[in-house]
């Protein structure tokens, strides 16, 4: 397969850095060009970009000139296949149409969109088929491109454990989160805040967890999707860890079920997708009485996989409580964009 | 007032040194005595015992020569008019036993007779009329002395909040804690196991807060406790945090209350007790929106108070959902059984 | 005595906050204003600052007013009989000079004019005799007021452990800090950076511990201070610790001097002053074999004391390795402003 | 070439996993036994072992039945090539001589006879002469095996700087070092011991890196090593970092040197060994001026290299400044006695 050249809007933070870091030696993708505020455009992504992965800044990129979003509709970039987008949220609106306008495919980790009834919002392993919302969405806005989003960080760990489940008959979820620091971005959260301390609050993170949740999981119905039938209520927190989000879900179903039947649902979800970022195993079902552990699962299928652990009944009606973990920055944010432009090239959506 | 003499059993540990260090300039108590197992036995406290605390070692404590525990029935001992237990659970009930029957007042910390029926388990704030069991216990055993109990620690904080809604009609409480990691003993956790990372998994506490809230916000009824009306249902989770317990709580009520509402009971919660350790307020209401913090809020009262916030409706059934956070090891444990010995002076159980 | 009304410049960063802290109960100070940027000028300053610290907000510096810098000058201001100075190092100066100019005498934790000769760099427990510089000071710049200043947090810790050891006559000395990350300010540094990592770097604080250590220990001559007659060579690093530096330090000594020597000079080090911040010691000489260690002494003292422990022989030259640790942002910053400015009251130089 | 198959010698530890996992899919050797005490003997390693690494748990160790020590000999064990030990510190001596006694190549990462003078201690980038020793070994003891060893982690990082710098002179070594909790042992270190806190001890680590570096670096003499002219001072330290031990150290030359003549040597260094773990660069050189940092470097060269930054003119004599850092349980440990094993079979040592 010939390599499409793709570019990274925000390249700059901590998802565009994970964008780059994930797109080296992608096999089929490259990377083409870097779109970052005027502060850093005209420097190289070197000089411009506070590199703060473990892993080496990747050469190709290192070198690349960003440029401006202004630069954007330059004839230089007519050959990127696929735009990635980490904007800011102030920004990213703007950008992100100009470039569906344009013709581009957009993925988008970026929240603004997400909601919008024609713009899909996608976890392949959960609802590829909600790609036919784009046709709607050029129709709709007379794009030759489009955008597609990915659900916030901590919704998609949580929605592809309550995949397995949906069979089941979900009444209720019940979530408390446990999120790394890495989802605050890189100076998003001041070490004097979180060192020896847990912060009980993130910035509109509830509601997306209860709204994106019941949109990924709903039914395509037509023109639009109708939401799944169930109600999501969250309580999020920042803990001290640098990576990985961990959750403790109670899912009250509509009939009784066993926790062996739970873990069953989720020892038998399975993936269609063999794309480079799909996970053989988009769930791993740990035994052991004290895991998923952020530190030791969220490297999981290359951070692509979420881990499920203490599976067990609760007392509250038909109540089964169980932990998550998932990786917030890989599967949760840069990963998940990578992977849903995988299945836009494989389905079609992208020449 | 007097001061009374006082012992503590298993003086050398997390909880124990708490304790030593709490009894500091009590203006009731005076420290006694200071047991611990063969290994300390014999040696001053200030060798025996590894100092944690920040605080320095108390001058009369540090010369101390700590007593083994068969060494509890010695004449010396018998000006001691209470015993505060920090032991292992698994000596803990023999000793505990043993002290009760020489005729002391055991204050204790150990789970091992919280369950029992002629045990109070007690939070003075909630349920000192619970006290009235001691003439049971003393009768049912043949005892001259009596052991009473304070709570676990997740459960302490926890119960502290729910004791102001009860009258608004509880009917399911959720809990997911984020506790602090001397919860688990000086040397119960590695730092390899806790340095970025989450433990969702703290053995025996799920069961302790679902059974033990209900024992203490029950109804004493006659001979014996009867459970509280509600269910809870908890999940637990060790996070990097020196002290302080924080949780999220879902309380679905019978019927619909409103947030304010809520709000309102904790904010008239109040305490009868004006004991050297009872908090002004037993309950503390935080405004901010990303408050209670463990780092900025665990000493509030001295350690004594547990503060609350993010007041909240939640979208399932009757629910409001808030954060909770108290000091584990002193509101929590050390602090708990030394206000429960207050109380019981001041009630008249102790000469 | 009188309580003198003070003022606080940079009232809500870091170093503002714990002065607005310790200031709350100070025996002979009151706070009578609070300056502050533009941005916080005319807000209550409980909105002003987002306030870190544990303790809570003292009540009379909630609702104060903040003021822009601009209305130092105000009629109702003539009665501060200090500013304490917290300022960004960019506006530092030129507020400094006009608060001088303007009469106020000014105790600065700020670098800009340490290093000036008519600028007291001072310790009182070291070198409160270079005050005279004042009239130097003062008939130089022909000022009604003055400026005093107090050294960097890591060098006052190191001054005050190098000071006793003075008469047995050091040749050089070498020292590596492990800095607190309260010493970057509460924005200053991400969690991303600090988390399960050391930042080997800390800009401008080798020189400032290479250059200050020799000011404040060197002798009064005249007009000016002559330098201490010795080399510091530093290497400052930053740890995941919430406050308090620690710092190891190698003192190569003119002639061979025993372990015991150097910690009989610590033990022997007193202080003259009893003002209310001054610690009734300020070396502490800590005898167990790992300490001293931040979260155990830095509040020694009331988190005036340096802790140093170690004292070893090292084997090269004459040496003598030890540790020293103490609180950054109480001794080494906050603290040190106002026990300069008692001391400063003591002798006469505030009416 | 053929795989040889190798035993692990405390298998259940923290080095003894990390053998295991850095050996799972080594091109030359495949793991054929793992050992351990009486409690973990006979029962599966999977179950023996609380696997704390972030990666799996190598199916082919998760199976194997754990060893006695005493069953070293055993016939099925004859096909042994090379016996890795990290064995605790108490039976280490025994055990391992009883393994050279039967004829088994140990490559060692315990301390106990690194200071022998027929023990070769092994950095093979500095000393692959020193393995001379092995025949006088031989000879001296009557064994048909033989020990071999490598320093201690901090020593090794240290080490492998120093030895570009050998040609410039070295006159003395200072050196304070800020280590990873890794360095303790799963259960070595409470997380309430090293939480917000440095602890500015560890036992024995100093004298091992004030000797093992002085007999890495020397010259072998005939029959035995002549220790590196220069002398090196030591304060150690642990830090709240989970993987790296960084360091400062000041090298003071015998003649003037320049930071960039330093620099070039770094720059200069290469290693002549192509086995599986030896890295391509044993030290890189980092430009910016913050770096080396655990986090970022601990990585690097799979952790085979040590990264040097901040290379900068000191102020006493002919001192030159910088930064190291590495992986303490990589290039520290079970990598460092994996690439001595590798360099052995390469010499022809190893049939």
């Amino acid at each position: 397969m010939r390599k499409r050249k793709v570019g990274v809007l925000g390249a700059t933070g901590s998802v565009g850095q994970r964008f780059v870091q994930l797109l080296e030696g992608h096999p089929w993708f490259e990377l083409g060009a870097l779109f970052a505020s005027e502060r850093s455009a005209g420097k190289r992504y070197k000089d411009a970009a506070q590199w703060f992965l473990p892993s080496k800044l990747p050469q190709e990129a290192a070198e690349m000139v960003v440029q401006p979003m202004d630069a954007i509709g330059a004839p230089a970039n007519e050959e990127l296949a696929i735009m990635f987008s980490a904007l800011p949220g102030d920004v990213a609106s703007k950008v992100e149409r100009r470039c569906a306008e344009l013709g581009f495919a957009v993925s988008s980790n970026v929240a603004v969109h997400r909601m919008e009834p024609d713009v899909p919002l996608i976890i392949p392993e959960i609802n590829a088929d909600h790609l036919a919302l784009i046709e709607m969405q050029k129709s709709n806005r007379g794009w030759d491109g489009f955008i597609v989003t990915n659900p916030n960080c901590s919704t998609i760990v949580m929605a592809l454990s309550l995949k397995p489940l949906l069979p089941l008959g979900i009444h209720t979820v019940h979530v408390a989160t446990m999120q790394a620091v890495s989802g605050a971005g890189y100076t998003g959260l001041g070490s004097m805040a979180i060192l020896d301390n847990v912060i009980p609050y993130i910035g509109k993170e509830e509601g997306k967890m209860e709204r994106e949740t019941l949109k990924i999981l709903g039914r395509l119905d037509g023109a639009s999707v109708r939401n799944a039938p169930f109600t999501v209520c969250a309580s999020c927190h920042r803990v001290p860890v640098m990576d990985g989000h961990t959750m403790a879900i109670w899912v009250n179903f509509k009939d009784a079920v066993s926790a062996d039947a739970v873990k069953d649902a989720f020892l038998n979800f399975s993936s269609e997708f063999k794309t480079p970022f799909a996970p053989e195993k988009p769930v791993i079902v740990r035994e052991e009485p004290n895991r998923p552990q952020p530190r030791l699962d969220r490297d999981a299928g290359n951070g692509m996989s979420v881990s499920v652990g203490r599976i067990r009944s609760g007392n509250v009606g038909n109540e089964i409580k169980y932990i998550a973990q998932g990786h917030n920055t890989v599967r949760g944010a840069s990963g998940a964009s990578i992977l849903n432009a995988e299945v836009l090239v494989e389905r079609g959506y992208i020449p």
